[in-house]
């Protein structure tokens, strides 16, 4: 599982219509609007490094209303869980 | 519920450590280790605007080696549940 | 009670305009027209996190002119009064 | 009456001590702990411009804990009331 | 008096013309074509807030060829003969 | 006549002694405390671009407390005066 | 050889076609779409600084479709390969 | 097979060591000293994403003379002998 | 003589154009194309102040493709030869 | 020939120094104490594209003072005379 977050700055009268969009692209997990200096940030969660590549450079590019954006891919997870569980990250 | 997205840099050198240390207190529900300009993204879910006050200007602000935050309170989620069982805005 | 705080940047001959039709909003406690960086600040006050999502993401986004916001939900206020009278935040 | 907004970057640790210090300054109307980039904004209400510079650049300066402050002084305040009551901007 | 310095950016071929529109108008004591980041910087002088709040967000508004301002509103004046003089800060 | 306008960062409970310090060079025509994202603005008057270097290259360097400055040297002025008399840039 | 390493930031729809389009160039060895701040990397190779000129200012900015470029060419060239060979820069 | 380039400041008086250090590290493919805002850019390329975090959060953690890093991993490579051979994303 | 360092960005396609166009105004002594996030930097080297202005705000204002510009002009030249013959700036 | 202009930020109290001290390093033709954002801008001059990289991380990087380069590559240098003699870029 490849999971990335993104930053995300919408034309001011698109927001609720952009998260929406995304919200309903496959692999788009999440959508939140926010506050701050983003618009939206969105979770996506997919299976492997080229969907992606697909997902990003691709069906997101072709969502309407989207200003800028800032993927952030994560390279792993830390969770209560895992911790509780096995997690034994040498460090 | 109440749900922020946090961005936050860290120490060099203590950025598993930092996110071992979030992941572990209550109301973090993933905090994730990411490519840019940020070393970690934490997902906070508590109940309410109180709670996140806690976490945010309190309980984390003890976890050492972090230099820096900036916090996304979260005003409405968007999923394809949600888009599909008509937008019933959880909080 | 729910509040949080705007930065807004305006189109340069529509700050007056701007600043009056955000302040004829319900929820918008008080704008004001500032030096610095920013053309207007504006306090909003509403009762809830999801009329916040609201008068941000589709009722501000309506009013013509802005050009940016950054919005910051405020977590908690500090007053004198409330200091006198009860206020033990645990810290 | 003179009414300046102020931005202000704390200490990690300190974001509570330092919005209780700033609540207690005669002049400081309300502070907010918040999202976003900054950590607390406080709206600061004297009756004029010496006493102003008076609250930013000395007895504000002495607040320890505070990293950067970035002080927008209100030109003119706009509510609904001024609206109804055909906008007489107090001063 | 109250005075404000206005860093303005302007259209590439109009920064003469807006620094003589500016200079042209009351209130605006001197305007400076300048180097660095800025194209000018206009040192405004007017007797109340009030008139501060016209001058910087109607009247100057309606000058054209200005990209971007920053104001900068002045707390305090400090000058050496005013140190010779009579000058007892107190500190 | 040689003009500067230098933006000021100065350690924050330097603020007042910065200004005064500042206010007593000679060729330091005015300093203000100012809003914003600045504290202090000052101008500088000699005599040529000499003078000029020597004041913010090495006096301006000896005043303590200063974090950062930022020099925008005048390359032309502009006042109504001058748009009276029809512009003598005097230099 | 003389080698660059270009950041990107592409139209949005345009980032695949723009990093095929690159990638086509004589003297692009590789380019990479990218997750942060920036949408593509490009990575030059070229016999010497002439060759460089021509390919950046000239037939990089004829793709349509970039937004925006920075440039940063390599001085020296480090990897394990010269490090257990001879490599001996003097330090 | 993964793919990152990395953007690093280094201490001024490290820029040397700290591109042979990273060099030598397993998975850093090349290390470039460069002009621009950065100092150095490293390539990595390791067989999976769980590596890629360990070699980013941890072993290049431990490099010390790093001031900054911001690390941008690949989605997808493209490059001529890809798209003669008609995109096989190596992966 | 009065020396000034401008930083230039100019549009994609018109880089080589926009330096040929400066280097061929009286008063610019070198142009550059340079890596990094500039596109050109040029040298200018006037008789006196009042020549500055009218290259900077006037001349180099009407070369088309230019997008924006950022003068530094120099207070004082640093070179060898000065340094070993007579140079002794008081410090 | 190989060129570049080098934007520096140096401690305060130490700009006229770290000036002296770069003039006098082979390699460096000219330093300039200058206005804006930056407080020296030096022209580096070298044979070739080892010396440049020798002259700015290592013996540049040892002069004391300096806060932050930005190194500016030169790409092709355009002057009156070169597009007078018909343009031949002198490497």
């Amino acid at each position: 599982m490849v999971t990335a977050i993104v930053l995300i700055r919408a034309m001011r009268v698109e927001v609720t219509r952009v998260a929406e969009a995304l919200a309903a692209l496959e692999g788009v997990s999440e959508v939140y609007s926010v506050g701050g200096r983003y618009d939206l940030v969105a979770i996506l969660r997919v299976s492997n490094n080229e969907e992606m590549a697909r997902l990003v450079t691709q069906r997101m590019a072709l969502v309407e209303g989207i200003r800028e954006t800032e993927t952030m891919p994560a390279f792993q997870a830390f969770s209560r869980h895992d911790l509780e569980a096995m997690f034994t990250v040498g460090e």
